[in-house]
């Protein structure tokens, strides 16, 4: 531990005690609506995802430590262990990639932070009140410190969902537990030493494990603060820190300026494609075509696409092999856009990133890069075997702050994702919940929904 | 996942086939000796700090989990769950700061890798043979990582021994299980993901959480290949893998080069003095000085050392508040060195670091930093009180490669940290089954010799 420097403030403890004193639902209107909006849209996606391989394999590694039964894997009728639940909850709620994005740091903020919080809240019996403010506290902290250092940190490499998310997820741990300053200071050090995922993961089951190990260690550095464990009082922001360690880039009045007054979940979205968000306004963009002209794939001679240059660097697979790796190919993506009208998980699957008609279309998809052309805009051009030449320029893609999805978006897609789990009943009941969630005494209400088996309703 | 490059060997599929096809104890008579060496010492260093605060910490909030009684906290009665108890056996084996140090990293190998291995091997019911061989193998992986990119990576600010730890601990782990060549480079590269530790935490509990959420990450990602979990097939060394995140130094032939002729375990060491192996050429001197002329702190007016740049980086605590603080400061342990004629783990209690006699010659000593000075030399002026100027300079510490610890000095630092847990019976019979562990066709007949309850002979 070395010692304080003039010009460095004291971030560790600035957040932890934020984190530890600011008052219950301390916020206005709009940051509650987001923050419902967050765990709608949370629990949707790991509810969907729940019996995706990642899952399977993730519970059958947890299975084998014969783990209590502590909390629920949403979705499904296994309870495990509480760091085991957080783990696969976070798994589930990233596995679609259709989870939601804090634009301004590409951070994920819901799979690691709601689902550490969740985890440890239903087996603590905590109500719904301390789950929301646990989540916009948790969720506070991880993007702060992501607009710290992003891009640098995320240019080196890392995942930045699960290389900050494990700050958030103990944030959010600590205050569900009630912890004080010092300890939520604490347990905020233990995680900053457990930083999860590089970016060659994408496209394979360990992206999102990146959000699951953020979601357990920090829900495990939470309990070892609660019982007394050390860390540097300083872990975040010292020379040999964290954020030192692994960014260049440390702007600290990102972290400190308007704390507790601005929130970043408002700054949240959501996706309309089950998808990297880098995508989504080519993707926009075919649909908008697609629909103003009819299109069809044998219409189509070519598609040009000019694209921000970090679609090619994440996106950019030319061949993808399978469901998980179209999602890390625009030229798959947009395929599907056009033919289907939507990308949603289904058009995802390994049958249809192998349908002929797909590849064949895909082939014929050539994106450029044009550092003109912002993250959420898009410039795509169609030629037609007939000779028509359209063209659209997204400026926002739909689901970014500028084109938002409504409530009734988000209700939608909760029940695309979570019907053919639960069935369409139980699906508009826990949307009912969630609209109601502060009103919930004990979150063990809401978790015997989210079951397979026969449950009663919402208490 | 990106595509191949030229330059770049396939590290990860490399090390990956050497860790699942490697026959068993196939290298030479020095290694398996070298091998038994590093588990005594990682044992004794485990049940010696069985009772640290640390430990302590760890298994109270392990406990909140409700774990399975798979493994055994080592030096304890208590039983957790597999990963919990690679966990904390991580914590034990590094909280003294005593264990083994491969010292051309600096990684400590032992307590990520051992820990998780053992509990894994224990909990299946294992033999000895199948343990060695893990840790030698995953030795072997940790190190020769460490060697491509260290001292890149370790300037940046990692802790070396938590951030490539987790990848021995993960071949040691698929080793035990006996996965195939292609889930042991799933194994490498789930865990690739998970590197645990900044130096910041130096002087804290999470400094040897660092090993040992190793040990647990290492222990999961063996688990997770077994169930099917995938992982980028490059996931060291591609563009946005681990490696290259995280080093700008990545000399692939470190990890190629005579990959089964020479092994790294050979290159082990083991300490004398219970703290940084920086500072021991320093304590080395100091002890020396004091046998040689009959030293007494009394008699000293000033002690000046030189010593290598990362003394003073690692070390430089001038008024350390704890003892564990006293590990990290260079003149609590030269003054200990002085007065007591060691540097055990009892010189760094909290009652030595503020008694008055050992602050008041702290405050006598200084230290410059030399360039030219090496790793493991120093150079030692004492000034004393009668005008006699004493001087050494050590070339080589006692526990370096050059001047190893004998099995008799290693023995008798086994009692000494095993003997008031286990009493001096029970240590000798520990170290009888150490020495012949080939022999044990199950594990657990050793751990339950390392457990206080009153237990059998070895079987």
């Amino acid at each position: 531990m070395s010692g304080p420097e003039p010009d460095t403030p004291p971030i560790t403890r600035i957040l932890g005690e934020f984190v530890a004193v600011h008052p219950s639902c301390g916020w206005d209107a709009s940051v509650e609506r987001e923050a419902r909006r967050t765990i709608l849209n949370w629990l949707g996606c790991a509810i969907g995802a729940s019996r995706h391989a990642s899952v399977e394999g993730a519970l059958a590694a947890i299975h084998e430590l014969a783990p209590g039964a502590q909390s629920s894997v949403l979705g499904r009728d296994d309870r495990v262990d509480m760091a085991g639940a957080a783990l696969v909850n976070g798994i589930s709620a990233h596995a679609f990639d259709f989870d939601d994005t804090h634009l301004k740091t590409i951070i994920h903020p819901a799979a690691p932070i709601a689902s550490a919080a969740f985890s440890l809240a239903e087996h603590s019996g905590a109500d719904g009140r301390r789950f929301i403010d646990s989540l916009v506290l948790g969720v506070e902290v991880a993007c702060r410190v992501g607009n710290a250092i992003y891009p640098d940190h995320y240019d080196r490499g890392w995942h930045i969902t699960g290389s900050v998310g494990m700050l958030g997820a103990a944030a959010a741990s600590a205050r569900v537990l009630g912890l004080d300053a010092a300890r939520t200071a604490l347990a905020l050090g233990i995680a900053a030493s457990q930083p999860a995922g590089v970016r060659e993961q994408f496209g394979s089951m360990t992206k999102s494990l990146h959000a699951g190990a953020a979601a357990q260690s920090g829900l495990m550095a939470a309990l070892l603060a609660r019982h007394g464990f050390t860390a540097s009082e300083r872990a975040l922001e010292a020379k040999r820190g964290l954020l030192r360690t692994f960014s260049t880039k440390c702007d600290w009045t990102e972290i400190t300026g308007e704390l507790g007054k601005r929130f970043e979940i408002s700054y949240n979205t959501y996706k309309p494609f089950a998808c990297g968000v880098v995508i989504h306004p080519a993707i926009d963009g075919c649909v908008q075509l697609r629909e103003a002209h009819g299109l069809r794939a044998a219409d189509i001679e070519q598609v040009k696409l000019k694209v921000h240059p970090l679609v090619l660097e994440l996106t950019g697979k030319t061949s993808p092999r399978s469901g998980l790796e179209g999602k890390f190919s625009v030229y798959h993506a947009c395929a599907a856009g056009i033919i289907f009208g939507q990308a949603a998980e289904s058009e995802f699957s390994d049958e249809i990133v192998a349908r002929p008609d797909v590849v064949a279309l895909r082939q014929r998809i050539r994106a450029e890069v044009d550092p003109a052309i912002a993250e959420d805009a898009a410039d795509v051009t169609i030629a037609c075997r007939d000779g028509r030449g359209l063209h659209v320029f997204v400026e926002h893609a739909i689901g970014s702050l500028e084109r938002p999805m409504s409530d009734g978006d988000l209700e939608r897609k909760f029940h695309a994702l979570v019907d053919p789990v639960l069935g369409h009943e139980r699906a508009s009941t826990l949307i009912e919940c969630c609209a109601a969630l502060e009103e919930i005494k004990d979150l063990r209400a809401l978790t015997s929904l989210a079951r397979p088996a026969p449950q009663a309703g919402c208490a």
